[in-house]
């Protein structure tokens, strides 16, 4: 196969993984016979250091002309604590999303055997913890208008979200969960939200084209606790962008690290694939990022063009680094091992 | 000190913890020598079904003419899956919110020692965490404009805040970590929400007047991971009505059980005290409810009109119940101890 693969780096650590996740699709590709074509382009701070754009026209030409993108982190903590700057990186990574019709957020999250004891929660707790977060990505307060008064004094951002943007996120939802355990857990503030109770209605709805699949609802505030709780009990959760952002991350301590989780953001005709983490400045040409995670979303990637057998190959490739204590210190304390020793690794591996 | 309180025990096992607390706060008074007088009203599914309104305006006039009000739960399984219903028990407890003008909401969260095993995180992670959030309680997303297009396909809520609501919530805020370690967290979004970066910039700039308080800032999704991974790290959190909600509930998990949290919501004139929890009705009735959260309320009552000695006794005696292990299931699995027998025993310790 021929893939034209778009490579983001992005900011921070976003550079150093994205670098391993590229390794590892060469090796791929030299390993199966395919051909990966890399273009990079520019996206976040460093894009808007170098073009005032964090999300260049260039950039999203690239996007719009190739099979697929390879994401790596935006973010920089000069922007943070700036609520008057006009442009900020985050921004860009929003354009992106919103330009490529990314509506589909998928963030597997998984316990691994390996790392049962990294996690702060208890083992008998996340043992067999195996879940799949769709979040909405295109819609709702992310996007609806912001307003700020003209003194200062008053701000506002509208929550927002219209029967279509519900309807073919749930259906993505309700068949994955065909594929999985046979149950979507809806999370909403319906009790309080009106925009939450229209995802209740369209949600309750569309659940009876898929009667093998139960739906269950939760309120974020209870969700927020139940994923701790007892993560085993869910499934699919399906949720709006803004609480998709709360409890992805929060779901991230079920696997020891959040530098092992990937995700998929899919929208009718692109996909862009990247970690969930974030641009974690500090951290930043150290050696010491976990590259798994964009890795994992490289695999995800390729499960997204059919390549399963490859895909499975990077996931076995992962296991045996965590198995043999591969492992960059987020994982390992006091481990020596590099970014870089990582990606080798597993493209070796492979 | 002669004290009017109004009792609004609510749905579910709201009754039920209510009357422990009652109960606890008469030992109080005829230990002390006070005069606490009691009055019932009506609010939430129950208010519903007798008059229509889930906060009928004699619930709002005896709230107006009494020093405090003691809270139970609000909420029935009937009215959340039905997203059509025209009036829902929630309403009543968020229309209590506002005309009292209760806008901050304090949340204490500590790790019991008696109970470090209990909770679903490790005991290293959890051992001394001892939280307080300061949750704005009147504005943002509860309470802007909601709209449903006519036909039904497009769902709206408005998050604003205006200045002098983040202004009033933050004085309190920095004053408490004042008396405690001396830290405020601001939880929020300020990476996406232009109401999350007026918070930003007025939070910043009320921090010059509390040069020994330390701000810090944390964006939710962070937050909410940071809440599993080192929970110690944070004194007081100080954030909006929907993240505060959320990082509340999650907390939660610390202690080992919701059923353990009080919290004070407080305005210029009226404060009413109430367990975090919600009605929880697959609990009514079964004397399995734990009336800790409840009671621990009635503590901050009194802590409230300076009580202090009063309140501490009520900590001793709940210390002394979970030393002996006078607890409900939510602690002691199997344990055939009622929510009365728990209640019994504080109240004769005092
Ligand atoms: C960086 C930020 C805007 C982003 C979001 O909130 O969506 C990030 O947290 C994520 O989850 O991808
Ligand atoms: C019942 C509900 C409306 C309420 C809220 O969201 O504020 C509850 O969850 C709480 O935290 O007191």
């Amino acid at each position: 196969m021929k893939l034209n693969i778009a490579v983001l780096p992005g900011d921070g650590i976003g550079p150093e993984v994205t670098k391993q996740a590229k390794k590892v699709l060469e090796a791929v590709a030299h390993q199966f016979n395919h051909t990966f074509i890399f273009k990079e382009a520019l996206a976040g701070a460093v894009a808007i250091d170098k073009t005032g754009d964090p999300f260049p026209k260039e950039t999203l030409d690239l996007c719009l002309n190739t099979d697929a993108v390879l994401f790596g982190a935006i973010g920089d903590p000069k922007y943070d604590n700036n609520p008057s700057a006009k442009v900020r990186p985050e921004q860009g990574l929003l354009k992106m999303r919103k330009d490529l019709g990314l509506f589909t957020n998928i963030r597997p999250v998984k316990a691994f055997e390996q790392l049962l004891d990294k996690s702060p929660l208890k083992e008998n707790i996340i043992k067999g913890a195996d879940l799949t977060i769709y979040r909405e990505l295109t819609g709702g307060i992310y996007f609806g208008e912001k307003k700020i008064s003209e003194d200062g004094k008053t701000a506002s951002d509208l929550g927002e979200y219209s029967e279509y943007e519900i309807v073919r996120i749930a259906h993505a939802a309700f068949k994955a969960a065909q594929k999985r355990r046979k149950k979507v857990t809806l999370v909403d503030k319906a009790n309080v939200l009106e925009s939450s109770r229209l995802w209740r209605k369209v949600v309750t709805r569309i659940a009876k084209e898929y009667k093998d699949v139960e739906l269950d609802y939760l309120f974020i505030d209870n969700a927020a606790m139940q994923m701790i709780l007892n993560p085993t009990q869910f499934d699919v959760i399906l949720t709006d962008n803004l609480f998709g952002d709360i409890i992805s991350d929060e779901a991230s301590v079920i696997g020891g690290s959040i530098g092992l989780l990937a995700s998929a953001s899919v929208g009718e005709k692109y996909a862009v694939f990247e970690p969930i983490h974030g641009s974690y400045p500090q951290a930043t040409g150290k050696g010491i990022a976990n590259p798994i995670a964009s890795i994992l979303s490289a695999a995800m990637l390729l499960e997204h063009f059919g390549l399963m057998e490859e895909a499975k190959l990077i996931h076995k490739a992962v296991d045996k680094s965590l198995e043999l204590k591969i492992s960059t210190p987020d994982i390992l304390p006091d481990s020596k091992i590099t970014t870089t020793k990582v990606g080798d690794f597993i493209a070796d591996y492979i």
